[in-house]
Formats: structure tokens, C-alpha cells, sequence
């Protein structure tokens, strides 16, 4: 089989448009996040959720060894905690944000839209990645939810105000 | 382990913007598809990309069968075509949208803003619902792309023109 070349495909993928996440765990008692669109929810019953990670993020291990995950889906009012995250790296990250604790232990980022704080239940390898199945253990919403922060085609958005038609 | 409701985790998944597609594939020669939220970027070496299927419906058994499965990410020019797609079953769900095959042989849906033609490589079963992650042998752009239709807290919508700041 023929497949389409590494490049094509991720200009494809910049083509869906997708929900802003902070995928986090513990580490060595220290916060470890990274922002991600690689996120699906796979069934409501038992409630489970799934991610990508790449094996050469340090997120990988550090999931693998925790097992556990959050998955915070930020709001677009949190636009400046998702720049300011690609700035810095480890524990720094959870300086420029409010974070607390849910049932894993995994840091939840706090006025997310919502927080599912989730348990591994499966690890699949698929390339370059792990794909990590979590159970849902907790969930938070936030007390203000405003709209989603949205990316696509390599940019920041949010959504449409006005209704399809 | 407690887990959270099923309730709770829908109610929770609602909050997830995401961009509406259909997964379609070929059974008995005849198209079938469901739109579908539950797909996901695995990665780009090799490509990769996964979908969720309830293992009640219809469309589980025919993936199964074919090996094989297409993802048109729809424009929000085609939200007439989502919407009709809920009105109808099986085949006759493909009388109300221009399709063709790409590489595979499932039925690609024209003017999508992307189309991803994929074979089946493993297939991971989770509760409800099995996950299909799906190398991919094809990809065609639209010709004149438009903006991506999006779902959210149980409606459709699109992206915001206004940039974010």
C-alpha cells in the first residue's frame, strides 16, 4: 500500500479545525503539561477519553509512568495561557496559570471550559506516537464557561457569534 | 476506581467544539457513511489518523468487513448535507451528496474541505465502541475550500471571522 507522504498529510490535518487542550500529569511531584488538539472522546460507557503523544515528547514518559492524565479544554479567554505555554518548559508552565488537583493527582488547569481527569487503561503504539486510552475519574466545569479556544490552519479562533444558516 | 456518570461525561463532551465529518465505506457496493465528531490525528510517519464507531451501528460492521474507511471533513457550505444526512439510512444517503472513490474505494464526499482515504491497520476495542486507526493511501483538497462546519454543545456553527486577541 501506498501511502501520502508525511507532509500532505499534516497540510491535511491543518484543515480540521479543533478544541485547544492542556494534556497534564505528574511528575517527580512537579506539574508536567503540553498543549494539544490530539484528543477524542471514545465512548460514554465505561466514560473514556483518548490522546496522542509524541514518544519523544518528555510528556510521554512521564504519563506512562504516572498513569494519569488531565485534559483541560481551554476557553478562548485563556488564549494568553496557551501562548505563554509554548514560551517555557516543565514546571514553569503552571506559573502562568491556576492549577489544582482532582482525584488522579494529575494537575487541572483551572476556568477550563472543563477538566477530565482521567486513568490509563490501555496504551496503544502507533508510529511515532502512543495513543493513551483514559477513564474518566472526575470531571469539573468551569463556574464562568465562556466559548472554546479553536485551532486551525495554524492559527487561533474562536467560534461564529452568528448562527449557520 | 469510580468512575464519573456517563451523563456527566457527555454533558462534559459537549464543551468540546469539533469539526463535523463523515466516515463512510463501501458494503455489498453500496456507500455507507454517519457523521461523526470522534476522529483524531494519530500521526504523520506513517500517516495515521483514527475514528471512533459505536459497535451498534451499522457503519461498525461494514469497516469491518471493507478494511477500509474515508473521512470528508465538511465545509459549512455543506451543513444542507449533514442535516439530510441524519434524515435517511444507507444508501440512500449518498443520493443527497456528489461522491467518488479515491484510492480505496470508499465513497469520498465531494467538495468536502478534505478528504482522507484510509486502510485499516488495528482495530482497539473500548466499551461501547472500537477504534479504527486507519493508514492513509489518498488525500484530495477542495477546489475552492471554503470554512470548516463545526459542532458544539448540540448545535452546529462555524469559525469566527474576528481574529482572537
Amino acid at each position: 500500500m501506498t501511502l501520502v507522504s508525511s507532509d500532505d498529510f499534516k497540510f491535511g490535518m491543518r484543515h480540521i479545525a479543533a478544541a485547544v487542550n492542556v494534556i497534564s500529569t505528574m511528575e517527580n511531584d512537579e506539574p508536567r503539561g503540553m498543549l494539544a488538539t490530539a484528543v477524542c472522546s471514545v465512548c460514554a460507557d465505561p466514560p473514556t477519553l483518548l490522546v496522542c503523544i509524541n514518544k519523544s515528547a518528555s510528556m510521554h514518559a512521564a504519563v506512562v509512568e504516572s498513569g494519569c492524565f488531565c485534559v483541560s479544554v481551554l476557553d478562548e479567554r485563556q488564549l494568553a495561557t496557551a501562548s505563554k505555554f509554548l514560551s517555557v518548559n516543565g514546571a514553569e508552565r503552571f506559573n502562568l496559570c491556576d492549577w489544582d488537583k482532582l482525584q488522579t493527582g494529575a494537575p487541572a488547569i483551572r476556568n477550563a471550559l472543563v477538566n477530565f481527569d482521567a486513568t490509563v487503561v490501555n496504551a496503544v503504539e502507533a508510529g511515532s506516537h502512543t495513543v493513551f486510552f483514559g477513564e474518566v475519574s472526575a470531571i469539573r466545569f468551569a463556574d464562568n464557561a465562556g466559548r472554546p479556544l479553536l485551532y486551525h490552519n495554524g492559527c487561533y479562533s474562536g467560534l461564529s457569534l452568528e448562527p449557520l444558516s
